[in-house]
């Protein structure tokens, strides 16, 4: 079991991708959802797949459990999904001494551009890059399993 | 996935005892639930262990994803048990062509006895052992899910 704990930006223009390595292709599933637990499928550039199961419904940290599943398990998975199949290009993106995901969404949640960062603790200060924009840890609209909820992107307030 | 097609009986008697093999003893958590799916973790002899999810809400037929899980944790998976964790013996038992399984369960549901059959096919017409009582297949009381919901045996009809 990992723990998960991790904060999440929207991303204001294109600055992080000086610092970007080479992306990987992810379709994804919401498969079983509740508030506080998850269960997804999850294909990397559709040649290797791993199912996640993830509890707790803290904003910041979760209990994670993940393992790779045939390819062809996970395709059939795929038809079972709920909501809206994810499609995205993910990113890292090294930046001091943290290491920055940042996920470009294809299909109907084109333009939506996400960034995350796994920490040590809750109380770790990461530098912030200033391709950054508005944080949105905790918002539960810009969860995976919100945006395969609804299928579209979150309107931003006022 | 495997297609899991099978037949559930209530058990009417100590009849099956005489075929059975070494039982295994069971501890089940359905971890995420819904009408037409879910997601369990089970330890066989508290030794290994094992995730399933199912898709498909056919009374006898639905899809079925297993797959071997380390036992530590499956003992962390079982912490975040919906409802109760199931706790039985399960016991096979050949009779003609096919294999019976007979589950014994412990604690809250002590005295429920269950036999189900796996089939090639919806149509296969397995013999009954006369040590079968009623029927309960496609009867959602009987499964180990809503088994876990209520911790109690249903109450019989009548």
């Amino acid at each position: 079991m990992a723990k998960e704990i991790e904060r999440k930006f929207l991303v204001d223009g294109d600055g992080w991708k000086d610092g970007a390595e080479k992306g990987v292709r992810l379709r994804q599933a919401y498969l079983l959802g509740a508030p506080d637990r998850s269960a997804r499928v999850r294909l990397f550039d559709d040649t290797r797949a791993r199912i996640t199961l993830k509890f707790g419904s803290g904003a910041m940290s979760r209990d994670e459990f993940e393992y790779d599943v045939p390819l062809d398990d996970a395709l059939d998975m795929i038809d079972h999904a709920l909501g809206h199949v994810i499609d995205k290009t993910r990113y890292r993106v090294p930046a001091g001494d943290f290491v920055w995901e940042v996920d470009v969404y294809h299909g109907d949640l084109a333009d939506l551009v996400v960034a995350e960062v796994e920490l040590p603790s809750e109380t770790a200060t990461p530098h912030l890059p200033d391709w950054l924009g508005r944080e949105v840890t905790g918002d539960r609209r810009y969860t995976n399993q919100a945006l395969a909820e609804t299928g579209v992107i979150p309107e931003e307030d006022g």
